[in-house]
């Protein structure tokens, strides 16, 4: 098992790159980055980068060729990059067709059904009439997802009424994207759950967590003293079903909806996840040394806890255009709050980094990360975060 | 106070550097090196890397020109380039006065004494007569130091009668090198502690640490839970003391001797040090990061613990010129063991890394540390560290 030394590609330079090569740096292991422009955050931080675009796939080939391994920044990979390397016989972690599954939501809902894990009511529709039978028929208000591209919130729409479907609809359908049509759930929370599955199929998981929105886009995440053991164990054997349908690899998050206790898969990430940066400093390893551990064939890491609570806030570009760079003074005179900017630049709603705190309560954890966060922003806590 | 994006130069690429640079990278500080070769351990893990020698005022005048504060990875830096770098007015930290006191024990001897700190009896002679009648004085066995250019045990021996002192004496003598010749202390631990110190004169003091050697080079470091709060309470005077003696800004480790439940000062590094590298898991803010602040005029970190008790082993080059690269899934499988390489050529003898452990019990750490250290190195724990 992994007594060899590796390089490991990373196509994409995004922030979950840059948080891998932070947790590859003590290990020693190369990574080999393929970056769209020298300034991608992960491009910026470390010197064995190709410049190219990562949707082409002769870019791509050529760069997967000099690697013993190659992982991904974001799943947006196009199809004739991931059968490309598949021809070329390129081992990747997650594998090509784990990617498929993971970029096309119809096919997630296909797999879980099938498997017979709890997800929402819903309904795959191809056209306009299609798509509003079965929102008559599930009923009004409902989800409506594009099957592909969408990421943060964006293909995903709260339809009312058939009027307002019939707009997206069609869209949708004349650029021949399927849709799903699905229940608009009662939602008491949302949850996710992080797990790590080795190429032996042996599998190591995160404690279940609480993800806070607003408008679609992860704000904060707690993982919290008290979890509800039934809810718990039900979030684990939900994601362990799920890493052996989809063949994983690596990381992998699910995000679940609490629904009155019951507990529905929202959607999956087969990468590290915005909701699990709080294992950088909670768990006794990080979900971005856990992937690196189990794409490069080395021993899965324990996942015990390093706090009884841990808030994790995102840090959002404010609308002036304060750039958090300039001022970190605020953030790191808060005791004990750990700042992770993503090497950005400023802009109004882009991801920038986000902050974490460790401590005995939900409520002073999260006091004082977003009083970080409003200091290096500029920008109050959002309206409707408790 | 430090709201204002900056570029820390680093003259130096070892491991310090290296770990300044992983400290540097979640806060987006931008950071600027100085290698001597772009196979030094930092220098293969940046990608903002000037190649020249530290050694040579004009490189590092040119290098410094461009960052607005320096710092060093090593306090070996000549003086042409130390008063280079100060006529040129750059923003070094620690200053240049530092640095020469850092650089030279008997000028920290000096100034120790004048500040009435405790420290073993000696006498700093400059001929093989001054040095004998030094050792008659204090009595054999004394030890005798280089006064400069020691490090890792070299530059300090322990001698036994008049004929070993001479032979010595006379080399370093012919050197003109200053020596100092101490009393043999009976010594019951060796210990250390860190201090940062920014530049308003604030400052946060670490747990004091047990440091075990073998042949003058640190071997373990042991963060107990129990601490004697009399030893404790005892070191953090001297260490603000020596803080404010010598002008510090940045951080500070001071090595001492426990000597029969009394703390005399062995020597100090105005830099961070191997015996506080346990504070990168086991402390709010780890030396390095804690440095960092301290420079570049953010506030300091807290310094609380986030374990009871941590272990920290070093990982030295083994005699069959095993490379740990080669052997990360033997250390990785055991549990909770955190590994880092500083990305340098395996040779026997030579750091190549550490691993840390955190726990309940220094004697469970530091088996599963040993362990770890033997699976990576196939070299046996040495006799003589319980």
């Amino acid at each position: 098992m992994g007594n060899r030394r590796q390089t490991i590609g990373i196509i994409g330079a995004g922030q979950l790159a840059r948080m891998l090569i932070e947790a590859a740096t003590p290990l020693d292991i190369e990574i080999a980055l393929l970056a769209a422009s020298p300034t991608d955050g992960a491009a910026r931080i470390w010197p064995d980068v190709a410049i190219g675009s990562p949707d082409d796939a002769e870019t791509v080939a050529a760069f997967a060729r000099a690697c013993d391994v190659v992982t991904f920044d974001h799943e947006l990979v196009p199809e004739p990059v991931l059968s490309r390397l598949e021809t070329d016989g390129i081992d990747l972690a997650p594998s090509a067709d784990t990617m498929r599954i993971a970029q096309n939501k119809q096919r997630q809902r296909e797999i879980f059904a099938a498997a017979g894990l709890p997800q929402p009511v819903h309904r795959i529709s191809r056209s306009v009439e299609d798509a509003a039978a079965a929102a008559r028929e599930i009923g009004y208000p409902v989800i409506l997802k594009a099957a592909q591209g969408g990421y943060d919130g964006r293909g995903v729409w709260r339809i009312a009424d058939a009027a307002s479907l019939g707009e997206v609809a069609a869209e949708l359908a004349g650029r021949d994207i399927a849709m799903i049509v699905e229940e608009c759930v009662r939602l008491d929370h949302e949850l996710a759950i992080l797990i790590a599955r080795d190429r032996r199929g042996g599998s190591a998981f995160y404690p279940l967590v609480e993800t806070v929105q607003t408008e679609g886009i992860c704000r904060q995440i707690n993982l919290d003293r008290d979890i509800d053991h039934v809810l718990s164990t039900a979030a684990a054997r939900i994601a362990i079903e799920i890493a052996e349908q989809v063949g994983l690899v690596g990381i992998l998050a699910v995000e679940l909806f609490d629904s009155g206790g019951r507990l529905l898969i929202n959607e999956i990430a087969t990468r590290p996840h915005n909701s699990g940066h709080y294992s950088i400093e909670a768990m006794a390893t990080s979900q971005f040394e856990q992937h690196l551990r189990a794409i490069a064939d080395l021993p899965l890491g324990t996942t015990e806890r390093c706090a009884d609570t841990a808030v994790t806030v995102n840090i959002l570009g404010g609308s002036d255009g304060v750039d958090p760079r300039d001022r970190l003074a605020t953030a790191l005179a808060i005791p004990g709050v750990r700042v992770h900017l993503y090497g950005k630049e400023a802009r109004p709603g882009r991801k920038l980094g986000h902050v974490t705190t460790l401590g005995d309560s939900i409520e002073e954890c999260a006091n004082r990360a977003w009083t970080a966060v409003e200091g290096l922003t500029n920008e109050p806590k959002p309206e409707g975060i408790r």
